[in-house]
């Protein structure tokens, strides 16, 4: 069905919106299958494999807060932008985290090296394989800059929208390395990971996009701090609500490795509050630096660290806090000047963001 | 001092352009610096270490010829994305290939993996240098575009330059796989070995800059057209010189190991041409095979090869080659209806791609 001829029968909810944009992510993959096909093919699969399209969401909602029109195929085209930066972030990330699957399918250089040995090609299987999966998510980046300047906007919307984006990109790089950094220099101070989470999450999952819908409408100045706001304390209460999933996620519901996070000793806020309350008891912080830094753990110790996490009120503190963000975030909301329908789904959104269990 | 003052007293030749445009590149990135300073560190270093700064150069003289103006803060400040996005391939290149040097410096992967031993930190240096490396060059990327869209340019121009810029992403890109493949898959044909030339240097080093230069002046068509075949041309060209000097080149004008695409089992034209020209002569190709399988050959080795494609001819071949499409090339350039000095200068730059030593 093509855009044209789909939206005028819905109406702008958020899984309304959800149907037009997998059709404009779809349109825009196809338009370009046949420039790159071996690198393009694994895009389409990692779009076609899932994800809740989070930040393309939160975007279309910026647009619509700030007076943007329910109808709005360039829009829905431009923040397509935001998904494909995203496949740019995940392929990258997988290679750079050495990850095996993605949305429970092997992960794209896995799949690249898997075709190499499979075809007894020559040279490093892995060394392929990572290669080619840079070049996918390089790919997937230029094509994020791609979706968003031949959307079919405005010019001078489009230049509204350059400085949020811009920010966007450098701020989640930024992140990404800031997180690495955290492993490497064995950082265990709450702070660095919530400028880590404020970042790598906030900035780039919710704040941003949101700053970039609304930059879209050409809101004022007072709007775009209030959506700003909301945007980075929702997004930091989202990010502590990934951090709970990916110690005590039910791995049915995740696709993901049960207690993920630990085995790949993840420096979350979390573990900084657990490290931070288990001063004074060594046992407790020897669990705790075998997670952080062992890279491998087995199943015992994940149950003994989830345990620990409990016991320390650590789990109890991160959900507070993300009580304490969900409130402010709301507030901030409260006090913008936005369309009534747009502020009932951004509530929605926030309420869905910091309590979901997947 | 500002572009602003500075532009005035030049006339418009090639070396004044680099002084103009490297005066852009460091305002760029030093108004870039403080938004991520450790990963916009290395592409400073990388800037400032050397490089032809030959797209953006070819982008200039395309916008001179259609008869853009010969000053133009806003498009000097404009190519600069074409030097970012070599950086972006510098980077990943060197990812891929594991190389340890470039431009007579560690590479970046390398620089980041030695402060991570240096320092101590937790994990895999290694792991975290190829990272770091991957972060950067995709905030080169990221930047590219940012350079592109934030450089002044009407609304107009901007949008004539999205076609050859998009396709000139997409086609380094591409083209980059398909140098990883012919590796993977032992390709030897001459056809393949052409069409990664044509792709990977002769549309993102020469034709499509031309193309974005010309695009952003607005040029007709027919313009368009004679500056594009001038481009593949004289590019395949460059990278036939390439590949020459990358197997008989000076290491001390180079800075780059004797014999280095020897060693790192390149599948050039050249390699091509050879091994078709050994058929009948199992010693030759057997010797032939090894440099391109190995992964690693010995100085005696190196010396052997090159002995070996010379008495082939197959060097000699490759200079006709270039001789062939440097004259096809500049008979493009006759055809086109251009600015006159931009016509010298480009014929000026086409004698240098394909007599160069470095």
């Amino acid at each position: 069905m093509s855009l044209l001829t789909s939206v005028d029968a819905r109406p702008s909810r958020v899984d309304d919106f959800r149907v037009l944009l997998d059709e404009a992510l779809h349109d825009f993959l196809r338009a370009r299958q046949d420039l790159a096909p071996e690198l393009s093919a694994p895009l389409r699969d990692l779009v076609l494999a899932g994800g809740k399209r989070i930040r393309p969401t939160f975007a279309w909602w910026g647009w619509r807060a700030a007076g943007g029109a329910a109808r709005a195929d360039a829009v829905v085209r431009a923040v397509v932008a935001l998904e494909m930066l995203q496949c740019c972030a995940l392929v990258h990330d997988d290679v750079m985290d050495r990850s095996a699957t993605r949305r429970g399918r092997p992960s794209v250089h896995e799949s690249f090296a898997a075709r190499h040995r499979h075809r007894r090609w020559a040279a490093s299987a892995r060394q392929y394989g990572d290669s080619a999966a840079i070049l996918v998510g390089d790919l997937a980046l230029a094509w994020a800059d791609d979706a968003l300047v031949t959307a079919g906007l405005p010019a001078e919307a489009l230049m509204r929208a350059w400085g949020p984006w811009q920010a966007m990109r450098t701020e989640m790089i930024t992140g990404q390395h800031l997180d690495l950094l955290a492993v490497a220099r064995r950082e265990e101070s709450l702070e660095h990971a919530v400028r880590v989470a404020a970042l790598k999450t906030a900035a780039y999952t919710v704040e941003r996009p949101l700053h970039l819908g609304a930059a879209l409408a050409g809101a004022d100045e007072e709007t775009v701090e209030c959506l700003r706001a909301y945007g980075h304390d929702i997004g930091v209460a989202f990010q502590l609500r990934d951090d709970l999933i990916g110690v005590f996620g039910d791995s049915s519901v995740t696709g993901k490795p049960v207690g993920e996070d630990l085995r790949e000793g993840k420096r979350t806020p979390l573990m900084s509050i657990a490290l931070s309350r288990a001063q004074g008891d060594p046992a407790a912080q020897r669990l705790l630096r075998r997670c952080l830094e062992s890279g491998s753990v087995s199943d015992r110790t994940v149950e003994d660290v989830r345990a620990l996490l409990v016991e320390l009120g650590a789990v109890a503190a991160v959900e507070e806090h993300i009580q304490v963000l969900a409130g402010s975030g709301l507030a901030a909301l409260e006090r913008a000047t936005i369309d009534d329908e747009a502020r009932h789904e951004l509530v929605r959104l926030a309420r869905r963001a910091v309590t979901r269990t997947t």
